[in-house]
């Protein structure tokens, strides 16, 4: 009999999220069935939108249940199998959870060729995040030559991608970063024309200083005052694809401001485009994606960075550092 | 000679618009020159984006300087001319300005032909409010069989376009309207599926209960409290074209909470795409506008309210009416 060690949601935040919503247990896997393979998990990806799922909210996902795994999407390889599709031995990629082991049908899961180098990326620049920042901006945002893009995150798998798209098409990429290393590492090894550190005192006017032609496109992944500070900044016709608002998910900013009128002011009187989206529903530009990016980064157009934790009881201190920018590159968990 | 009575901005508001923000007067006019025309003026419409001309704010237009004429559009006749393309006795609408008299060279004017019945239209149903509904809703929110579309201002001449427009497509018309002779209006006369009073102090419920399967498009024109009703009922994937604010427009509610956030959570959440416009983005729509527009008048399928005020200086008082929701109808102040 299998057992698989996960981490559950063992009560939900209250604002920030701590240590005491998660809880460690071992559980024992039923035999698998006809039709059912066995995964071991050998990484596990950890991204900003876990935090959504641990809060009793609608949204475009039910919530995680307390008392349930946490979700998320892991890499692993088939150790047994009864499915004539997956054989012992492959490695696959998909939201099997916080768990050492998983059954599985194969719903939702992906095969990883060796297209993915290291493995790895088939969770960041060549998975769920880099399709974000390749469908969000090309079919959301359009860069054209010369307009400026803004994008948040920058050293993150989809703000980096996003600058180095951006530049790919002829665009000026502003990056936005937290701390002197990441701006630094923004500018010099990922290309961006210009980084702003977000915890300047003068963040908004180095933004400002960043963008003397203003912004024609802003890749929203943070919200609260980095969004701010980019809302007077949009050009007319300026676009604003919406995926991530990870400033906001600990809870409200305490501000006594109502900044929403000012903002439908600004949406109106420059004609802006604001979109929200959801990577899924991009799903069918995975094979172009994969094709794409693998080829530019195979020519040295697009670098990455990975951030490698060790250990899944070490998951949810990585995870609450990533809400606070803590990571730098990419956010993996190594199973043992 | 010719003398041109006209109401100026003798200074910019302070919130809410009031009567010293304005001074009527005449001025005389020089002699017209070769390539010019002589226009008196019959009507001027009265829209709420004029609010936005009054204040010195970076917006889509200069503002109007303090002492200028009041900007909006006019429908007047030729009386004399010196221009080979106007003759006397033609009817022209344009941005003449509050004034009974004005030179024009032709500029940004159109002839008005009998399509125009009354004449008043081509400020209303078959002028810029007409087609800011047919683009906004057509273009931009694209209703589908089924849907339901939200607009609020329902009897003025924008929102009770984009509800007749609304069914004529096939989808299910949910209007905002301030006060119970308004909704029956609405109703009765429009043919609204629901229409949900603004004054009720339920309204945020009753815009719930009347929209059972969500909103799919809100048509944007009122922004502050209303917007607020809409935002959690919208669908995924709804549409939010953004072309009026006049419940923001003199000056904040003074809530002291932040709302961005939450509308921000909610256009990621639902893949929500909120847009911005000014009608003249749309103006090669116009000859396919008023050909469809027109037709459907002819046929009954579409009605339409003006609300005419007379005098020229009686357009302050009515202006501020129409900010306020006084109006009944497409507000036309008749010039003598």
């Amino acid at each position: 009999m299998v057992t698989t060690h996960r981490i559950v949601l063992a009560e939900r935040p209250q604002g920030a999220v701590t240590p005491a919503n998660f809880r460690a247990e071992d559980a024992a896997l039923p035999p698998i069935g006809d039709g059912q393979f066995l995964v071991g998990a050998n990484y596990l990806s950890l991204d900003p939108y876990m935090r959504g799922r641990m809060d009793d909210r609608k949204s475009y996902a039910a919530p995680t249940p307390v008392g349930g795994v946490m979700e998320g999407e892991i890499i692993g390889t088939v150790l047994e199998s009864r499915h004539p599709g997956f054989s012992v031995g492959e490695r696959v990629a998909g939201r099997l959870g916080w768990q050492t082991h998983a059954i599985s049908d194969g719903t939702g899961l992906v095969k990883l060729d060796d297209r993915f180098k290291p493995i790895t990326t088939a969770v960041g620049v060549l998975g769920m995040p880099g399709l974000t920042a390749y469908s969000g901006l090309l079919t959301l945002g359009k860069p054209q030559p010369g307009e400026t893009v803004v994008v948040a995150a920058a050293t993150g798998p989809v703000g980096s991608l996003v600058g180095q798209i951006a530049r790919l098409y002829g665009a000026r990429a502003v990056g936005i970063a937290g701390g002197a290393e990441k701006c630094a590492y923004a500018k010099q090894e990922l290309g961006f024309d210009a980084v702003v550190d977000h915890r300047s005192p003068t963040f908004a006017d180095d933004l400002a200083a960043a963008c003397p032609d203003g912004i024609d496109i802003n890749f929203e992944l943070v919200g609260g005052a980095v969004w701010q500070a980019v809302l007077p900044l949009l050009n007319n016709f300026a676009r604003v694809p919406v995926c991530g608002l990870i400033a906001q998910y600990n809870g409200s900013s305490g501000e006594q401001v109502d900044h929403l009128p000012a903002a439908m002011r600004i949406i109106l009187s420059r004609s802006i485009m604001m979109r929200g989206f959801i990577v899924g529903e991009f799903w069918d530009q995975r094979p172009k994606f994969l094709d794409e990016v693998s080829q530019w980064i195979s020519e040295g157009k697009i670098r990455f960075r990975e951030d490698i934790v060790e250990g899944l009881d070490n998951a949810p201190a990585a995870f609450m550092g990533l809400l606070e920018g803590r990571n730098f590159g990419k956010l993996v968990v190594k199973i043992d």
